[in-house]
């Protein structure tokens, strides 16, 4: 039997789409003191200086806003434009979880088949929030919030579950997080990009013919993907 | 065999004082503008207005201190002190795990003959990074960090492992938290108060013969319930 995780942020719902729009009103805030390229550099090098004391997510995201418009003004920034980044913060985490075309149909569809997990990185009280309002939940046997997905992450999670590397299908829309590293182990992953990609998560892809690794363009073409990577594991069976 | 839940923040190491010297910090930055009892009770007020978006952790508190610092300033906080708050926050994420006294002797003693159970919420980043700091992480079976620790919470942790309520004996200094739910299953439940406790998480206690709480004034009275407790358990086997 084939194990099916599936990344959650850009793969099941819009996620980076929230993070651009709430960078162009950052943007717009500072536009009298700097340039959109400066001010996007600048935050950009402050949230990588950040990740390794505020991990993923908004609220980390929030402080390196806060950061980046008290440094690119050198103090000028005012009380006011502070508390209306503190809004921007709020608003996102409030926001309705936007499923992506055709994802409940094919969750739907997969989950009477195969055992799917949900496989995250992240700030754990948005994420499970998010899980709760998306209406998914239900879908999948097991929710993993991580903290990195790296190829430690997924090896524990494998192994916690006893499942077999070449009996599990990765599907998400990061190259460095959801593909490269279950491939590394010996896994299967379908790389479905999602319309904008977070600088950090870029990453180049493998050769086209790598094994195990599968493009696909859109979500609905998952179900005929798994038809056939059932075949080959049932066929294959691991001891 | 008796399985021991163990909380982590003020259970095995000092948190609460890390928070306590931190806004002792935001006091006197506000100073000039307020008296101390209001500055607290406005973050505190601030606080839970904003943990349904937040959820618990440092970097909500770091957005909650600014948030605070704008309002009671009617915005005339300066950038630089908003900066100071910044710091603060990476002061408190980098601070060093600092293990409560007994604490190391007694989980390595306890680790021989039970299975142990990190039980913690909070900020998923934050908390793995404190456990893998502590150096305590080799002595716990599994760690378990959550949204919030009701006794929906603590249900699902002991579905997971099949281990029945009275089996269980959760440790730890908020009554809320800790006791309470845990009680309410049907558990055993060691309360070790720490000197302060944060006001959301203060409770009133079960009444003292309350069957299966119990009043401990430090860890290392632990080994000895445990013994007391494993005995009563063995004879008295559930199916």
């Amino acid at each position: 039997m084939l194990t099916i995780g599936l990344d959650a942020d850009d793969t099941l719902w819009h996620n980076e789409s929230l993070y651009w729009l709430t960078q162009e009103k950052f943007r717009q805030l500072l536009a009298p003191y700097h340039s959109a390229e400066w001010i996007d550099q600048r935050l950009y090098e402050t949230e990588l200086r950040n990740l390794e004391h505020f991990g993923y997510g908004i609220k980390g995201f929030a402080l390196s806003m806060i950061e980046t418009a008290i440094d690119l003004t050198e103090g000028r920034v005012g009380a006011g434009e502070i508390g209306e980044i503190l809004g921007y913060a709020k608003t996102m985490l409030q926001a309705p979880v936007d499923l992506l075309p055709g994802v409940e149909e094919v969750v739907q569809q997969l989950a009477s088949d195969h055992q799917l997990m949900l496989i995250t990185k992240g700030d754990l009280f948005d994420q499970e929030s998010k899980v709760a309002r998306s209406g998914l939940g239900d879908y999948f046997a097991k929710v993993e919030i991580v903290r990195e997905k790296d190829p430690s992450a997924y090896r524990t999670i494998l192994q916690r579950h006893g499942i077999a590397p070449q009996h599990f299908l990765m599907v998400g829309n990061s190259m460095r997080s959801d593909i490269l590293p279950v491939l590394s182990l010996g896994g299967l992953a379908a790389y479905i990009p999602y319309h904008i990609t977070w600088q950090h998560e870029a990453a180049a892809p493998p050769e086209p013919t790598t094994a195990g690794f599968f493009h696909l363009d859109a979500i609905d073409q998952l179900p005929a993907l798994v038809q056939v990577l059932s075949g080959q594991v049932s066929q294959n069976p691991t001891p």
